[in-house]
């Protein structure tokens, strides 16, 4: 897109920016390092086409990965940033993007380990502009994960649910994958075993033997494109329905 | 404690330290602003008679209330600092300790949004001091609630638990505080309400009608000091077993 | 105090909040690594009473210890904050109080590193809440020892004032804490010796022989219940009356 | 790329990554406002196939876009990282980079502003490291410009070359960019207009009319994809053998 | 000057402060340590008298030196700024004086490392303060040899101008100080030696024999007070016409 | 001072280097603004001849001026730094001039304001080259005022001595400029008036009427060059023969 069209997107005063979130992450021999990425990317996207908004350039490194949701940091493949250069990340790209008259932003969270600090650099661009309750202008801040329904939980994963936690390179992000950028997945390569059993705090530093050699938290056994087609365009009705309520905007009846 | 009996404790080349982390934040009309401070440093207490360990200082201002777990930071009451100088905490206490010859630290977290920039700072206290997977010393962190097993939930919520995104001044905190500190509840100031319904994202400024006007995310109807008991004597037991386990020591026979 | 009640108090744009700023460091065999924080909150606590004022959390945790004025933070027990973290804490609570509406942020403080990094963070917040000159809101700094008169001076050391940089330890905090915290000290571990002597400058790194092995900077002999009681009734008279004139507050005829 | 076969490319210990570094920032009405992040990341892959490198994920955000070499960080579409977060970012990248076992990482500019703040950050992190004259490990840092050579300026600007503070949106970008990826030009929407004529010094806040409304500082009339094949042949050629020549490594037979 | 004689100069509201930067870092046998610093504050100076402006302080250690523009940060003599120390500098020095009320501040630079650092200060301080296009207050930054005409580099290098970046210790610095600061230059000591052949990249860590053992860039063979003055005249007349047109002051007729 | 009479006295593993440290304030309008740098750099000179040690560059802008010790910072004429930035210098000096080869680096103060800043980044410097007790090279931080016997204070204040801190443009550093800087003094703009009496607490925003109207909070009269001399072959002589027995250098026996 160039800066001319970009303007007379601006100049309705609504437009509407999406930012993916992701990481470079292993995410086990089956899957690519940027997996959070393409999938943060691809849910951002389908959003945008249904609301007429626009989709930035992701944020495509992410805060270190902790051994409790990602296996842990010191594995090679992993790529990371510290707190402070994920919140100054998120402080500018929000205050850029609000600056020249982006009426919302949403960043869509693709990596665990991001929330807090893309939170907190909301905050401190909120308050260095003046942004106050009541405002015209908004930020929002979500994952993809959260707009997953029970019913579909239930569909995905008929032996119960074993937790977000421990769902990194497993059969959700496994399916997301295969459905939506099959020519990346290896799963031949894919190597079977137990969850991980992990403890109920996080200790520093790691045990590195915690996390199973794949570095994949849970088997992606049952994974399918069919299941990963299910959950994308159920998460992408619910996020694009919630963002149309919240935001005023009248969903396009565009097929995701 | 004084500083010759501390050497002492620290002599043998075994001391544990637990670091109480609270907020200070409004918990609805009848919780006092500390109330976060009161329980971490009430399980770091138990758990450390228990383990032969010490209690530090609590850290008393704890992150940012976010709308969707505690309410928002915009209600008068909660005082907060940023995720930089929170971060700033943990990393100064965390090598501070490490310095002077502590072989765990332990931080209990008692506010949900602390939580990641406690980690962040253990971690870049770790990595400055040079400590790395193998390493004699330690830091853990953890948040008490991830100790409530599913039969105490069961029956601390007899109509089945709402979540642990809205206990919020709810049933959780408040027999816990009528339990431990029953002098500092206010049951006749307490008002009821329908739980907060927040959405699958977070927006920014808040919408300051989201939240109940008691403050609180749920509601502390059916709270008692029975279930405090049962609570706290349960996650003590759990919490004090796991780090006795994790770090090879000796739980004493002191009751909680 | 909760929520409701605090609310109530700021209602009437008059409210006043204390807060006492201590540190976590060795003040020899016979005082506990508290002392400091003790101390401020207690003077924060009498001039409040006598104020209508509140009280918040203490800051627990102070800046470097100096070994001229403290004995150096390289003795065990001792544990502190780097500059950043002191300035953020200040800041950070500067800004919220205001934010609320307090009338008037006072920092009381009871170790004498912290001083120029309070001072820096009340400077940084009122910078960027646009409090100017002729405002409203106000922020006041000070430290307890410093509203002691020359006649107390006289009565407490007869001798004569071995000076306030060689304060750690000896007469005015112990016999501070007879007065106020007598289960707290250990007269009977008490260790006596010369006065330190140090140079004119400081010297990083330190050189450790320079600080007596008690870790105290001079001598705790003669200390006494009723030396404190006068140290602190002048103080806490001293120092509520210069509030009360700074700020137009009548002072209450509470008995300290 | 999946983890596993990333830490295959480590094992030989020779492994070197090479970051593109582009920016978000308009590039008048026929360029893409990814048109850096875009020929960084197409320079970046050829060097790579060459050397038998790997290419990291892009920074796509860079430092503020300065009137006199990219028309300004006034004008929307540009979208801009603060010093402090570029110089976190390559220091976070480079540092983890290192810390996995890659031997050499290089960072590919293609936005002017950014050098300054990408060389701090690297230096940092070889400070943090302990890497020192003489170590094994390396970073390099370039921008593709500086290896354009006389002769091919002489052939891409037969009428002389304006100089390359104003080459922003011009006929080399604009050649580049129809060479390859001719499908994001809109040579039909180009406005043509004479070169900005700049002061010697930075202006700040800016003289908005001094950037043409075009917002690229020079004309891209004459620019064609015979021309950008040139340039990105003769460049990748030579960036290259350089690279072959200063890290010791065969150049591949492998067309660019 | 006084605080008096400054105010007065102030209460014009027309008050022009030039700012002059330089380093301290190696130049050589011949030429002293502060060379930068004393070439940027002559410049201020004599660009202040003929604007009537007045000269601050100057900021006497500059950014890292780079190998490739000042032989390398690894050197003896060379006393540096990290990027976060300099862009503070610039931004509190800019943010001082234009809420002291002055109407323009000029940084004029001597250090080539230091500009992006200096740009970034100036920008975080205008957002701060809140000054955007059209308003009367202003911050301009340069560095001197950007306004050396094309007619005098033909007759300072009649060989042929060898370039900016390895013009450190070398004809034109050299030529300045023997016309401005003779006193301080040791020309007997002057080593001969090829100009630095330097590679189109940065890499760090340095490679330390890149850098001629002199120390300088290129030969100071030919420098002359003649061309000191040639250059000084020249840039002096052309930096003072620039300022003055741009910032609607009548020059001075004051011989530089 | 060229770089290779520097690495001459490098070469000993003896240089000490003495670094002064000032401000840009107001002092009144008998003085100059940069008074504290002034004084400073003839104290840190005159001991390093009797020390055969080096002078660096001065730290010319200092801690922001505070009301109770220099008038405040909101008085056009002082331009300070934030306490961040005079960190980050001192941090990056102490650092650089370690790294070199330095011995022993020792900060002359001349403002009061600057003292824990300097401490702050001296410590922080230590730490990341982990310089620790027992080491060789070490840094020393002075004010030159604690060097000031009391014999000399009798002398120089026969009425009585009215305290360090609100020796601001009186009698003390008038006299020292009266004897050093005569031709920067004009007393025949000094204006009298009664000493400043300020409370003992710091208020932010200042009381700007509590600061006398002349910007030194005690008077003047009474200086002389004679007190000047007097003071300044004390400081000298007494600064000279401490620096000298802390670390082990002979005193050469130059008049000062």
């Amino acid at each position: 897109m160039d800066a001319f069209a970009y303007r007379e997107a601006l100049a309705s005063g609504e437009a509407m920016v999406l930012i993916p979130v992701g990481s470079l992450e292993q995410h086990g021999p089956h899957l690519p390092l940027g997996t959070d990425t393409l999938l943060s990317t691809h849910f951002a996207a389908a959003a945008a086409r249904r609301l007429g908004a626009l989709v930035a350039q992701p944020i495509s490194y992410g805060y270190k990965s902790q051994q409790k949701s990602g296996g842990g940091n010191h594995l090679p493949g992993t790529t990371s940033l510290d707190g402070t250069s994920l919140i100054g990340m998120a402080r500018n790209l929000a205050k850029s993007f609000l600056n020249q008259g982006v009426r919302h932003v949403v960043f869509v969270n693709g990596h665990f380990e991001n929330y807090q600090f893309l939170y907190e650099g909301i905050d401190l661009a909120l308050e260095e502009l003046g942004i106050k309750p009541g405002a015209e202008q908004s930020v929002l801040l979500l994952s993809y994960w959260d707009f997953v329904s029970q019913d579909t939980l239930n569909l995905v994963y008929p032996d119960g649910f074993p937790g977000w936690e421990i769902e990194h390179g497993g059969v959700l992000e496994t399916s997301l994958m295969l459905h939506l950028e099959p020519a990346r997945v290896a799963m031949d390569r894919r190597v079977d075993g137990p969850a991980a059993v992990l403890p109920r705090f996080d200790r520093l530093p790691v045990v590195p033997e915690r996390t199973p050699a794949t570095g994949c938290l849970s088997s992606a056994a049952g994974s399918s494109a069919a299941k990963g087609e299910l959950l994308y365009e159920q998460v992408v009705a619910d996020l694009s329905l919630d963002l149309a309520r919240e935001l005023d905007r009248e969903p396009a009846r565009v097929p995701a």
